[in-house]
């Protein structure tokens, strides 16, 4: 127990009082560059850092603060020393890597579905439920594990509706979405670029990453349809609200569409709740939560909009009022916006790390 | 009563057996061009033809089946020997004008909010309230009179809704909306359009009609706000449907939202209905209701989309499922898109017309 740096598996044994040895794995992704620009500006402490991709980047550089790191390519191998993992290149690559991590003694802080819905793993939003990391037992050099990062939008949802279902039992939700290109990654992000330009040259788009026109255009979310005429990305925002709020009575009902903005998601919700809450209640609950910045300016029209909120770690909220359509006061709508790339992935990922330190 | 063509002022006493007399008013907009394209595709009888608009356009040419016409200046005094006024120049110009054609004894189908909610009358989707024009006496060529187009909103939404609604009486419907540039006029089209060009190319983008940054960004629909939070478009989307259905006590919440998308509105529309009705009744209503294309096939995660509702008549609808955060199957979700020119504006007045005849 002493402050000064040790080697990782020393400072493993003894207890965390040093930087942890950190593997970003992916780092050549949209989430992956993201991880580097959130661990830096939130100096989040660093012993041994590696650079983690496929076989097909490494060997490639990667600058971090100001040094040059060479991208090694992701083994089972890659972990040895390794205090904590942060995943972000697909559920696949997380099944098969994962427990090679959790074996060599690292903490996985893994961004995709692989593990999310598995009993034991927490499935952690800082500001909701931060003590799932303590339940399950998980501490970084003392009791490895794998953590999951829940699906972009259902982080997006839960920062500003969970502090209003503490004052007031939410009991149902419907929501509508307006997903981000980024969502899909680095390649749809360029894909909507490129389309675009071609749409304005009158030539027809070039569709690699969706059978659609992405330009000009939206589509319901291109997830795996499920028996019950729901999408993946629907289901996870009903199954992922159930496992984080421990409440698998809460009924969830949503809609994923993708439209063409680059990367930041924004949220059509409708809570009912079991009490009544009024407009003015629930606009100051979201003022003191964490991770939230209101813009409901009805005075000048001014709400959010994925450009708000794009590179920001806040969730924005505005549309803040009263269900019409409910005559007991029970109901709320809101808009939201949040940065897909960041709070739905980066950042909610390293905010679980800093948890762990 | 003879089948030779008329004068008008004959034709009019005598009852119709002759084509109308026509006049556009606002010709030169989004929607004045889609009314000349709507009746030249449904070949609508037509006597005479009167091209208005503001001073500003007078004299220009504007050509229609195979014969060119001279935009005239619109004045008190245009609708001389008029049968049937189509408005489409914003509601100031209708609260200004078509009292004067109405006075003229022609039958004004205003596309306008101007006029929709005045008592006596008729607010009009063809394929849902066709009665009401009967119940307000209105007569081509023998009752003058005004008759309103809904909110292109509304009547993308009611389409499909009221068929569903007739089968299983809707009391509560929760509907968020991706509305199109067109809404706001061939200017916002073209804004849409310099914009992209604009971010594309790295500059700044030219704001002059919204307030926001539109390209790769979507906003709280611009029209004015509510002291309930509500914006116009939304409340128009309440009170149009009450008074169309003939039913204040359904409960309407919308979401307007505008989306980087050129001339189709797509919305998400959750109903909650009294009487339980599945997925499969639901859809089978639907293939039978008129104005409606069924667009909903799970297996290759093919859903309607703004480009395919785009030019056509219908509106599309897909992702037909029960309602997941209700338990007693009287809960329905569905995605529609419907082109705002077209059904929500134009063709839905010129069917109102078709029904004058």
């Amino acid at each position: 127990m002493t402050s000064a740096p040790h080697a990782a598996d020393q400072s493993r044994s003894a207890g965390r009082t040093s930087a942890p040895n950190v593997a970003i794995v992916g780092v050549t992704g949209a989430v992956g560059q993201e991880f580097l620009r959130v661990l830096e500006q939130r100096n989040f402490p660093i012993g041994e850092l590696k650079m983690l991709a496929s076989a097909r980047s490494a060997g490639k550089s990667v600058a971090f603060r100001d040094k040059t790191y060479t991208i090694e390519e992701l083994t089972e191998k890659s972990f040895k020393g390794v205090d904590l993992a942060l995943f972000s290149a697909g559920g696949s690559i997380s099944k098969k890597y994962a427990d090679a991590a959790v074996a060599a003694g690292a903490v996985v802080v893994d961004n995709s579905s692989a593990f999310r819905m598995t009993e034991g793993v927490p499935l952690v939003v800082p500001e909701v439920n931060p003590e799932a990391i303590e339940q399950a037992g998980i501490k970084l050099g003392e009791k490895p594990g794998i953590i999951a990062n829940p699906n972009c939008s259902t982080i997006i949802m839960l920062v500003p509706v969970t502090p209003l279902h503490k004052a007031a039992k939410a009991k149902r939700i419907i929501v509508s979405t307006y997903q981000a290109a980024s969502g899909a990654g680095a390649a749809a992000m360029a894909e909507l670029e490129q389309q675009s330009r071609e749409v304005l040259e009158g030539k027809p788009p070039t569709m690699e990453i969706f059978p659609f026109q992405y330009a000009f255009n939206l589509f319901s979310h291109n997830s795996d349809m499920q028996p019950n005429g729901y999408n993946q990305e629907e289901m996870k925002m009903v199954h992922e609200t159930h496992k984080i709020w421990n409440d698998a009575k809460v009924g969830v009902n949503a809609t994923c569409i993708r439209v063409p903005v680059m990367r930041a998601h924004a949220e059509s919700i409708t809570i009912e709740f079991e009490n009544p809450i009024d407009e003015a209640t629930a606009r100051e609950v979201l003022r003191q939560s964490p991770g939230v910045s209101l813009m409901d300016d009805r005075e000048s029209n001014r709400f959010p909009t994925p450009l708000d909120a794009s590179d920001r770690d806040n969730v924005y909220v505005g549309r803040i009022r009263t269900d019409l359509s409910v005559t007991d006061g029970r109901g709320l709508s809101l808009f939201v916006c949040g940065d897909q790339i960041r709070k739905g992935a980066a950042l909610n990922a390293v905010q679980i790390a800093e948890l762990l330190l």
